[in-house]
Parts: structure tokens; C-alpha cells; sequence
């Protein structure tokens, strides 16, 4: 297009722009739209819980207060597991959760939050927003009356603490370890005993030698449960969380309602939370991490090459199970495979060849 | 807080806010603020003009119109390097930018684009949101009467195409290369002959042989530019930029006068954006390097630990220059220098470990 034609059309659409406004926006001021978001976390919980509260106070204020937010952490209103059910039944107007709490209803929602061998950040906002993954987030989510959004990552997470050595997949032969979803069918078939176990009952267990190991996340939100007491060896990367993704689930009936203005705003607000969620686990998982070796003793190892080839034999046995569940299960494990292979290769190129090399160069340990 | 008193308190934040908007609500929909975006970007330029184009048409539609965008790429208002005295005058309200571009202004601006053995992208977030980066990006844009905002990044660039392998660092020694930034000032301390020359006119002197390299951007960007016709060697990964990241830079002075609604909803865009425009690069590289590799017999090498080592002590020499420079350039260094490590060390057990893990155990290639 040329310069002259170009300010021609974008003064023409300016003015176009601006009569609606001026006819629609009394309207607009006059409808008060009220929200109730109920949550999985505890209230200030670091990270999740926090973001939940920030985002909940964003949508209010970038609507200028057009829509006024509850919010509720989790037992406020319902307890975090009901938060599914309060919103599809349209009691509340949107969740912030983990989606793979809901795999009991459909085990497609795992792949939203994380399955083993998964995306990390930068891979699965390619996947989402690129590659497919919306479409078939909103294909599941449509099948609950349901519309869901990215509303943060916990980034890589750690592989868990363990109160022995694991030199080879034999050592997980029986080990009582603390690990939910998908990654504990995966110990399961390794001979593991897996156990689900709340947040607030992972150290009594763990001091009382009920189990031997558990999962939590990384370190900054590990520091504070103080699981160093009882199991010294923290190991490194975790196969079963490439990266914890949040999700905030609204009524789809619901979001039917608001204006694409409305619409716009919300999804903004979930974009930028998706980052800074990211960004805040990342800032804060390095500082905690010395802290954890330089005042508690933890001994930090890298899981062996043979461990992980067991992770994966496993993770490829529960895969085969999913993909049996139903067609859509099937479908979207196939969208997810095809990006991870595509971004994943290359990752051997960018970002993990280039902090191989700058970590190596630097000297950064 | 209690579950009572959490919505007592709640209940009265929404009336209030509810007021509130009943009263102001009127006089914002009768006050249209224009604001004229300039880019750095031809039209339509994939990732990076598209994402502009897509920024401003949704600060307009996220503000119902309030806000009426007029957008220029570049060349259509003022040259593409013109943007920042354009938007710091306060002629147009905002440019869509590359903030590395106005280093001759002040090193410090190369930070918030990319430097040598900088922070990809889950680093740089980390940076920005939560160890003062942002802060540090709002002193010195203030010093210009600018505020500026992330807007994209290009995730982790490739090394550059050369005529022939870089088996050593004596290989760089005279070469002539099209590497502009800091990137170049490296190259020539390695003792290469950098060259600045736009995008347009590299395909023309890589073929004539006026230079025997260039860098820029990635499979996806690079594919267009038909660089393989001569340049068959394809290297990664790229030390010079980890990630080119993008600025949507504001005059402070309009910026101040926005309410407090509009500044959130175009932060929350910036943010949203941000995300969009590195998932949108890694979503695309990997199936653009299988075309450069199938379709055009690229050959894709990686740069030896020597030829890093070397780029290492040329980026420190650099580096002591751009210190020099003034104490906050300095203040800048330092607090780049602190994240990389914090977060940089992190991602040994995080990203890095998890990827190198996951793609041997899946033979991703």
C-alpha cells in the first residue's frame, strides 16, 4: 500500500472507530458485570495464589470497574477441587487452577497444565498460541461449557527430594514417593509406589518415613516446606512437569455474554499473568536454591542417563493409555506430540545449545 | 482474613468501584485520545511488523475506541531510525521498536534488546518483572522523555551464515561480516571486519562477495533471504543475540496523561504480546530449518568451544567499554550481569538439563 492510501483508510477507520464508541459507551458504563473467581490456591499462596489475586484485581481495574471481581482462594467458597463444578455449573464465573486436576474427567486436560516429557515455557507458547493447542484446549473445554485461558507457569520443575540416592531405575523399585497425576502413573510402572497427598501433608509423612520421597515444585516454593529435614538428595530435572501451567476457566456461557471488548481485555490480562508467573518462579528459584545448600546442607544430583531412559519408557506406556481414552485424547496427545517433536529440535539449536555454551564460557554453576 | 471479613471487604471495594465508574464512565467515553504508533518495521514484516500492526489495532479495540490508533510502519511516516526522536518530541505517542537501535545514544538501550552472552527468554522476563530490570529500562528511558515496554522477542537467534566452515577463531580473523551492535564490536576485537548494512542490501553484497557472512535473525526470517545462494554454512548457536527483544516506547509525557484503566490495558497488551511474538518465532524455526535443509542443502554447524571461548573474552573486552561509559550503563551492567547469573545458573537444573534430558531420551534431532 502506499503512504497516502494508508492514511486515507486509517483516517477512515479512526472516525468509524470513534462514532461507535460514542454511541455504545454510555451503555457500556451503565451495565455493572459481576464475577466470582474461586481458586485451587491458598490465599497469598507464593506464585500461584498471588497471581490469582493480581489477575482477578487486573480485570477490575483495566475495565475501569465495568466488571467487579470476587475473589475467592480456595475453601473460601468451595473447596479447591469443586472450583471445576462451580463454574461449569455457572454458580461462579471463572476459576484459577491447574487443568490436570480435572484428568479424572477427561485425561486431555493434563496436557494443558503438564505430562511427562512436556513442553517447557517457550515451547508450549508455540504450541498453544501456533501450533494448535488453543483450538483444542477450547475443543475440551467446549465439552464442559467451559472457556480457558494461559494464566501462568511454575517453569521447569525440580524432580523431587528423596531420602536415598537413586543411581539406577532399580532404586525406584518400591520407593513410597509423593507424586500425583500422570508423572505417578509413570512411577507406578516403574515399580514406585505413588501417593497423592495434599500440600499440608507431604512433611508429617515424609518426617514419619510413611513415604521416602515427594514432588513439590522448585525451590523457592519448596524452601518453605522444609522437606530438607527428612530427605537430604534434591534431584534435578524433573521428567513429570517440564513446567506447571495455570489456567483460568471461565463459564462459556458466561464469556458469551461479554462484549469483544471485554473479551480482549481478559485475554490480555491472562497473557501477561502466563509471563510474569513464569518470570517470578525463574527469579526467585536460583536465590532459594543456594539457600537451600548454603544453610540446610542439600545435596543437588542430576538424575542418570539410565533413569531417564526408564522415565521415558514409562511416560510412553502411560502415553498409550491416554491416547486409548477417546478420540479427542487421541487427538490432542497427537498435536502436542507433533510440536514438541518440531519447537523441540529446535531447542537444540537456540536455547539449549546457546546456555550450554554461555554457562560453559561463564563458569555459571 | 477470614472468610467474613474477606467479603465484607470485597463487597464494599465493589460498590465504591462501582460508583466510581457510574461517574467517571460518561466523560472517558466522550474523550477520544489519538495516538500515532511509528515502527522500525517494513509492513508486514513477519513476527515483527505483524505484531506491531496487531499491537496497535488491539490498544484501539481493548479501549472500545477510546484510544484511536493511527499506525505507520516504517517509511510511511519517518524513517525507520527516526522513531525515537519522533515519539521523544512528542510528534507521534509511540514506536514499535528494536531498542538496541539507539545505542549510539547511549549503550545502555543495547540491554533491553540484546547483548553478547545475554539472557534468553525465560531470563529476561525474570529480569524485567522481578530483578529491576524494568526500573533500570525506566531511568534511562526517562532520561530521553520515553517509557517503554516489552513487545516481543525473537527467541534465541542463529550464529549467521558464513562461505565457509569456522573451524577456529583464527577463521574469523579479516572476515567480513554483516553483524551490527555489539555483536559487530565483538567481531572486531576477534579481529573480523564487521559491516552495518540494512536488511535489503545484504542478500546483494553477500552474493558479489563484499562480505563473506551475515547474521540475522532465525530459519523463519531467514529463509525469505535466500542467504543459502551464498552462504551455505548455517551456525548456531548465535552469541550476539539470545533473544531480540522488542520495545513499544512511549512518550512519558502522553503516557502520564493516560487514566490509570488505559495504562493497565496497554501494559497488559505489551505483556500479551510479548509472549505471542516468541511463541510465534519458535512455533515456525524448526519447520523452516528442515526447509533450509532439504530444499536447499544448508549446512547447519556448531560453533567449537574454541570459536566460543573466544567470542567470550571479545564480549568482556566490549563490555568493559560500555561500562566505562557512564554510571548508569554501569548500573545497568551490573544488574544484567546479577540476573544472568542467579537465573542463569538455575536454568543448569532447569531448562537446559530438561531439554538436553528429554530430546536424547526422545531422540529429537
Amino acid at each position: 500500500m502506499k503512504r497516502r492510501e494508508f492514511i486515507k483508510k486509517a483516517g477512515a477507520a479512526g472516525v468509524a472507530g470513534a462514532a461507535a464508541t460514542t454511541l455504545a459507551a454510555p451503555a457500556i458504563a451503565q451495565k455493572r458485570i459481576d464475577m466470582v473467581v474461586v481458586s485451587t490456591w491458598p490465599r497469598d499462596f507464593p506464585g500461584l495464589g498471588t497471581s490469582a489475586q493480581r489477575m482477578a484485581q487486573s480485570i477490575q481495574d483495566a475495565t475501569d470497574g465495568r466488571i467487579q471481581v470476587q475473589y475467592f482462594a480456595a475453601g473460601e467458597r468451595v473447596g479447591a477441587f469443586d472450583s471445576f463444578d462451580e463454574v461449569a455449573s455457572g454458580n461462579a464465573q471463572a476459576y484459577h487452577a491447574a487443568d490436570y486436576y480435572w484428568k479424572g474427567k477427561h485425561p486431555g486436560w493434563a496436557y494443558f497444565t503438564a505430562v511427562p516429557f512436556g513442553l517447557t515455557y517457550t515451547e508450549r507458547q508455540a504450541w498453544i498460541h501456533y501450533l494448535g493447542g488453543q483450538q483444542l484446549w477450547d475443543e475440551l473445554a467446549g465439552e464442559y461449557g467451559l472457556k480457558c485461558l494461559p494464566a501462568g507457569s511454575t517453569g521447569v520443575q525440580m524432580g523431587g527430594w528423596f531420602n536415598k540416592e537413586i543411581n539406577s531405575a532399580d532404586d525406584l523399585k518400591g520407593l513410597k514417593m509423593r507424586i500425583p497425576g500422570l508423572g505417578g502413573d509413570v512411577m507406578a510402572k516403574l515399580g514406585a509406589s505413588p501417593v497423592s497427598l495434599p500440600g499440608g501433608q507431604i512433611y508429617e509423612n515424609l518426617v514419619s518415613g510413611a513415604i521416602e520421597a515427594t514432588e513439590w515444585v522448585g525451590p523457592w516454593n519448596d524452601y518453605a516446606m522444609k522437606f530438607y529435614e527428612a530427605a537430604k538428595f534434591y534431584y534435578y530435572p524433573g521428567f513429570h512437569e517440564p513446567g506447571g501451567f495455570l489456567s483460568f476457566g471461565m463459564n462459556a456461557s458466561w464469556w458469551g455474554t461479554l462484549s469483544k471488548t471485554d473479551q480482549q481485555i481478559i485475554t490480555a490480562i491472562s497473557g501477561q499473568e502466563n509471563d510474569k508467573v513464569m518470570a517470578e518462579f525463574n527469579a526467585n528459584n536460583g536465590a532459594f536454591l543456594a539457600k537451600l545448600i548454603n544453610e540446610h546442607g542439600v545435596v543437588v544430583k542430576e538424575f542418570g542417563d539410565d533413569v531417564y531412559d526408564s522415565f521415558g519408557k514409562g511416560s510412553n506406556e502411560v502415553f498409550e493409555e491416554v491416547q486409548a481414552h477417546s478420540d479427542l485424547a487421541a487427538k490432542i496427545h497427537a498435536s502436542f506430540e507433533k510440536a514438541r517433536s518440531e519447537v523441540g529440535a529446535w531447542m537444540n539449536l537456540a536455547d539449549g545449545a546457546y546456555l550450554r555454551q554461555r554457562n560453559r564460557v561463564l563458569g555459571l554453576s
